[in-house]
């Protein structure tokens, strides 16, 4: 195995056990300072990150990823107000979970304690690599960062000054590393540096998910890739209906929880789709729909949807459209193509509701509401690093808690077992 | 990959999602009904039993081995008795973990739910076979079994008592299968069935949780290899310490949290070895010990330490000694060469227990108790399916909540994401 991987995974796990120790506020104090050190260094992080730029263009990266890598001054200092704000959610490690007096009077504590090293590996947004830190750091971890190479000379500028911001606080910098081989080599070594890393999350597409799923021996949290369907059944309400899909497919296309696949009862197919027909006019949403309905689509372009289209996910705008008999062959569409993210029913009947959630398999289920909720902000953890499409350890948007594991603290005084 | 997997985990699938729907009573009576059909059908079992210990016989296995395989009709109404117990437990399914009101009026809320399928590979114990089905069957989780070939025949018997019983109860069979196919293929693409498998528990050695690691792509819970280490510093309580240390070492070998080394201070070495020579006189118990402290002991057999001791998992009546110059170099030692499972200061110092509590990485660390507690009768949890010693989504002691999940339901009346 490659030395660097490891002495990044020993470094990290020696720095982990300075972490596991501060206190919440420290740990806040030294996360203001690091906020404050993006800020100053912010011309040095735009350089870098022009130097980034340059190369894109000379690739003939895709101007929407190009985009994605950019960093200007203002989101420099959005990632700055955002390490703040992770300085003020409340710290985990260190609740109870759980305090029992057992009968033979030991006392059995289960309290939260930081993973370790987590490791992530992710694609080509600069922002991320604060980002993760942050959240790393705040839930006591040390944290080893992989980022795309696209990206690789904004995320050292970035890991950089963090880790001086480290250093001045009188703490290891080795609280956060970088990667900085890209080799694909590196990055398997390090899905495997089962003796270091505590746990694994990839941040990216479904091709990035799939190589660390066959490649990894340390435990992963997968997330991310979202089929999401919205269903209407026969005693939808059609504006709600209309409302919720189009924002579920326009609202942010390239999100995981954006809408990609609509199903709809034959009663309501055509009703839905002639006003459907009339809202995505404005957006270039392009429609896959089944033969009997591509008919009711008069202003975008359209296709006959394919088997294919069942099971993508388009991270654009683009919607597969099918009819379903019933509620049972909406589920079973469902469990059959979805990626285990967000699913909605659109429905008046209670009875359909409670069955769609039950039966539906997949981290959030909705009812009458928009599956773009699916967000650590919008559920009230304050801040997430990923949605956890897997159901091991956390499912969903994952705040500071899915980063913390739990150990039992057990108070004897001399108890042997009979 | 082999259509026998395959079929296996589609039947697992399609089950688990008539499991997830049936209610508390409505588990408790199967579990009620298949243990009174194991009963009903001993002599059956015994009889299968017999040909496993036939053959072991033959293949010249070890006697301990032999013993752990062998049936009686004491203990096949142990097994009975077990899976009536776990009808008493408290069921976790549909259980709030949270539930809110979101400013803009959603109803977030997140419930407990069952995995789905839980495979379970162990070794020639064919207790396990009926104990994981119960425990799976009362967290709503559809089963595949993968026991050692040494038990197959036994294996065979039990699970299909079990589904004869889940047939008469009007249920499908698929609810718990086993996978008939000894070959290593069969096994490694159970492994590697992550269409089907939602959470793979190895139970067994070290060598069998090695080979899960390096081969699975399903998510794994690490169970139950225990290098678990007594460290006694200055300030001991030496009666104590000789108590905890002789039950964790003695008690039971050959389980997980048994005693396989103790760490001493130069202060306390000579008085704890001595001690332990008179206690450990008794049992066969082998030392291993650093030079200076062979002297102590005159009684049993005795060994000077090699480096590879102190990461020895003996699972037997032989235990590693070594002096540490301090509770740093202790705790050093031990998250050095411990399998992250139960570790145990014995101390007398304040400040010493909360360190040593709140620096060594294991699942359970004590103060003044002995490690053979680190069990989920034990600490209250009524059964296990194992003990976790990583520290994604459960460590140490594994009850019925540690085989569910999580599901965010979201309640809205057409709230979309502005």
């Amino acid at each position: 195995m490659s030395t660097l991987v490891q002495q990044l995974g020993k470094q990290a796990q020696v720095a982990s056990r300075v972490l596991a120790k501060l206190t919440t506020q420290q740990k806040n104090e030294i996360l203001m300072q690091a906020a404050d050190a993006l800020l100053e260094h912010c011309d040095e992080i735009l350089e870098a990150n022009a130097q980034d730029l340059e190369r894109a263009k000379q690739n003939d990266m895709p101007k929407p990823l190009q985009d994605r890598l950019m960093l200007t001054k203002a989101r420099v200092e959005a990632i700055a107000k955002g390490m703040q704000e992770v300085a003020q959610l409340e710290d985990p490690v260190g609740q109870f979970v759980k305090m029992e007096k057992r009968p033979n009077g030991l006392y059995i504590m289960q309290k939260r304690v930081p993973f370790g090293v987590i490791a992530v590996i992710y694609e080509a947004r600069p922002n991320v690599t604060a980002d993760v830190f942050a959240l790393c750091f705040k839930s006591g971890n040390a944290t080893i960062l992989k980022g795309g190479k696209d990206a690789a000379s904004s995320n050292l500028a970035i890991v950089n000054v963090l880790q001086q911001a480290l250093r001045q606080a009188g703490l290891t910098e080795h609280a956060v590393q970088l990667l900085e081989d890209n080799s694909r080599e590196a990055s398997r070594e390090l899905m495997r540096c089962h003796e270091y890393v505590d746990v694994l999350i990839p941040r990216g597409g479904a091709g990035l998910i799939r190589s660390v799923i066959e490649t990894a021996t340390v435990p992963v949290i997968e997330t991310g890739t979202g089929n999401c369907h919205v269903f209407v059944d026969d005693t939808a309400d059609l504006d709600m209906a209309a409302s919720i899909i189009v924002n579920g497919k326009t609202q942010r296309v390239g999100v995981c929880n954006a809408v990609e696949s609509l199903l709809v009862t034959p009663s309501v197919a055509k009703a839905v789709c002639q006003r459907l027909d009339q809202e995505f006019a404005q957006f270039p949403v392009k429609i896959h729909a089944e033969q009997e309905l591509l008919e009711y689509f008069q202003q975008n372009p359209k296709f006959l949807a394919t088997p294919e289209d069942w099971g993508t996910e388009y991270l654009d705008y683009e919607i597969s459209i099918k009819v379903v008999d019933d509620l049972d062959e909406a589920i079973a569409h469902i469990n059959r193509y979805n990626t285990r993210h967000s699913e909605c029913i659109i429905t008046q009947d209670f009875s359909n509701a409670e069955q769609f959630l039950d039966e539906v398999d997949a981290a959030a289920v909705y009812v009458n509401a928009s599956t773009r909720f699916t967000d650590g902000h919008e559920f009230g953890l304050g801040a997430e690093i990923g949605i956890s499409t897997q159901k091991l350890h956390a499912r969903g948007p994952m705040g500071l808690q899915a980063l913390t594991t739990t150990k039992f603290v057990i108070y004897g005084n001399g108890q042997v077992r009979p």
